[in-house]
């Protein structure tokens, strides 16, 4: 496969792009050369940024005369590498194409460009009373069409469900260059094959997505969220799903350990005063709805069911700002542990009753081999976030047992029902552990699908397949 | 391709199913040859009907060897003909493999064998608090297996989603006979291509469906239900998505024109003395929930909606068992329309807005080609099954004017942003069809799916792809 591109093909990609949309500046390409798994740094050969889908088709179609890696890029905050161009070829950006072309208030539908940043969506689907739920950490820089790529997921998913559960139907460019829509703007269907779903979470190994049509809901009208203490992260682990068989399902349950509190606690203004990091993790709950009473009701169940595992008083946020800053804090736990250590972040999800094993297991792994780590996540879907910290830890360490260490812990994760990626998608990083999750039968299929819509192998080359 | 069974391959297939798990006594091959499509019979040269996983592997394998057609088989009760052995070959019937294997209360999660029995599985996880909301008319005797290889729907898809939506993990018999798991069983999930929601809605076409790992959530502790008359069948439908726009989401949303009702009307008993079939149309409407006060009043948005449509007054449910004869009268629409005329139904489906004009547009076909047709369905989701009734119709037009007819309400459809169908599939009766919602390329990526995981096309052939 050609990895550089030569004077010939760099004229007809400027051709097809114009001066605007291409670029060979090694400024560029590093700046496209990332995104935010670990330090990994991957630039393209050259960076295309197409403001139409025919610019997109174009592009592909040259790529593919000429055996051209393509690798999609969003808004390059993945956690798996999707979005790195290990074979140089062309960093295909979509951040120019960016607009909301439709807002359907009739339909409960939005009709976007693949750039949209997920945020800007947010916000202008809620001015209009309208709500679309997937929130993955990054929305305020990651993108509608990144998000589709990974499948993303966020706080929402346990109550709304995941990207997936929000796509309607995708214009997506194949690997020949034809741009087709995936399937039709219904809220069912059951006509051939589901293409649509195909395409969510396949991180642009089939096709590059640069449209879709998305599922809109009422905006819910009344939210109450509360911090909840426990002294033991295992029990706080263990009230997840105790509240779902209470017959009540949050809009949020996310779980934070105390390390990753106290080190985002310092960073973020305008907390309740009486937070503290002293307790040994915390579960952060959401519930909203159109009733304030019914979701009052619901939050005393919920504070029935914490109890019984021993938690601390529950912090409710009294005022919008309080609500922001908690959110905030939130949000910010993945940048605190960055800061605070290279790490090694693992998306692991277990059905959400073996929480507690699962972080039991990773705690008695990490002590095995040494290390520590901190754990936060989606609990509601049982979606723990494993970061394993650096810290004083040998790079002998880091570079041989460490690979060890994470099978064990994927391997616990399969045990348990469970796989390797909740909502960051496979990429580059967790390639080497598929065998871990699927036999050979298993990926013989996915292999075969690759094989079947994209044959020259030019698609996103070196991600998710072993 | 092999279309009758030789004597030595059904020794083999004896030896792998036992006496009791195979059959070409003609009494049986007509039993398993029609489903509730039409009045047609494509009985199968013979009958398997495996009792374990293994067994369908083996059976899968043999016909592999000698290129036999193998149709799955479930309940029996599809309307696309998607289990009708047209070819003859093997008819896999799963309805031996029918044992609830697990209710998980902790993960809220069901381990069923694909030949369980929807109703059944309603029910035994009701008894635990539990609720699994996909709900075909057919949920007394349609199959779990089925219902995921249509995709199948139901009145609580408008706010619980499809079968696609609670299915987690499918443990699958690929074409070659080899068994695997198409994912894991939890929640999220983001790693590898989507295998299991490319097999839901595949129509039997890509593998056997043997094993389902299905989501279940809390059950709703009140509904309320109430039948709601409009003069006019076109307000009704307007009616729809406005109630979804004044924020309200709810758990069932059903319309039903005056033939259906009054056809039904007078089979079932039980039903409110109020009511009548003089209305152009219902609006049969359920809200569910926790909280009887908010469902009250949701209840009272929904009524203020309806009258600005101009709707009569609603006709409130009172009693379980009058819920239970409306909901009854609801489900046995299509049999009351099946024993009034030869007709022929389409599975038509709309963005929710869209519906009033496919309503419209529906009767002026109708008027322009001078045929009557009687329409209902899930309008809360868009989905209109439309009944185009033969009564005194000449043969000639049945035979050749239909097609075209056909060809024109789809047009219509996908004209409005919907396609060919919501939740019964296509089968062997939609796929003359398939042009109108496809184009070459869209077929063409299915096509390269289906040769790559089926490339000796042996499963269920003649079916879905034109």
């Amino acid at each position: 496969m050609a990895h550089e591109i030569s004077e010939a093909v760099y004229a007809q990609l400027l051709e097809a792009l114009g001066p605007d949309g291409l670029s060979r500046e090694d400024d560029v390409r590093l700046a496209y050369g990332h995104d935010e798994t670990e330090d990994l740094s991957h630039p393209p050969a050259v960076v295309a940024r197409p403001s139409t889908t025919q610019q997109v088709s174009a592009v592909v179609r040259i790529c593919a005369r000429h055996a051209i890696p393509i690798t999609p890029i969003g808004g390059r905050t993945g956690l798996s590498g999707g979005a790195l161009c290990t074979l140089g070829g062309v960093g295909l950006a979509l951040d120019r194409m960016s607009v909301i072309e439709h807002i359907d208030e009739l339909n409960l539908q939005a009709v976007v460009q693949a750039g949209v940043i997920t945020q800007v969506l947010q916000e202008a689907v809620a001015a209009k009373g309208l709500y679309y739920p997937p929130d993955p950490s990054s929305r305020g820089s990651c993108t509608i069409g990144g998000n589709i790529a990974e499948n993303a997921g966020g706080p929402r998913a346990v109550k709304y469900g995941v990207t997936r559960d929000f796509v309607l139907n995708l214009e997506v460019v194949l690997p020949d260059g034809e741009v087709i829509w995936t399937g039709a703007n219904t809220l069912k269907n059951a006509t051939g094959y589901d293409l649509t779903r195909l395409i969510v979470g396949s991180e642009g190994t089939l096709a590059v997505i640069t449209r879709a049509v998305l599922r809109l809901v009422p905006h819910p009208k009344e939210t109450r969220l509360m911090l909840v203490p426990f002294a033991s992260a295992e029990r706080a682990c263990e009230a997840v799903s105790a509240t779902f068989r209470a017959g009540v399902t949050p809009s949020a349950m996310e779980f934070i350990e105390r390390d990753a509190i106290s080190w985002t606690m310092r960073h973020t203004e305008g907390l309740p005063a009486q937070l503290s990091a002293d307790p040994g993790a915390y579960l952060l709950i959401e519930v909203d709805g159109d009733h304030a009473d019914a979701i009052m009701r619901d939050c005393e169940t919920i504070v029935n069911v914490m109890e019984s595992f021993e938690a601390g008083e529950a912090l409710f946020a009294e005022t919008a700002s309080e609500k922001d800053a908690l959110w905030r804090m939130r949000r910010s736990v993945p940048v605190s542990v960055k800061a605070h250590s290279v790490y090694k972040e693992e998306d692991t999800v277990v059905p959400r009753y073996e929480l507690p094993r699962l972080l039991r297991g990773v705690k008695e792994i990490g002590a095995r081999h040494g290390f520590s780590s901190v754990c936060y996540g989606h609990a509601g879907d049982g979606n723990l976030h494993v970061n394993i910290i650096k810290g004083d830890l040998p790079d002998a360490f880091w570079e041989k047992e460490l690979g060890t260490a994470i099978r064990e812990i994927f391997a616990l994760t399969v045990s348990l029902g469970g796989t390797l990626s909740g909502e960051h998608g496979i990429g580059l990083v967790q390639r080497p552990y598929m065998d871990i999750a699927f036999n050979a039968a298993q990926l013989g299929v996915m292999r075969a699908i690759k094989q079947a819509i994209d044959p020259q192998g030019i698609m996103n080359p070196g991600k998710v397949l072993p």
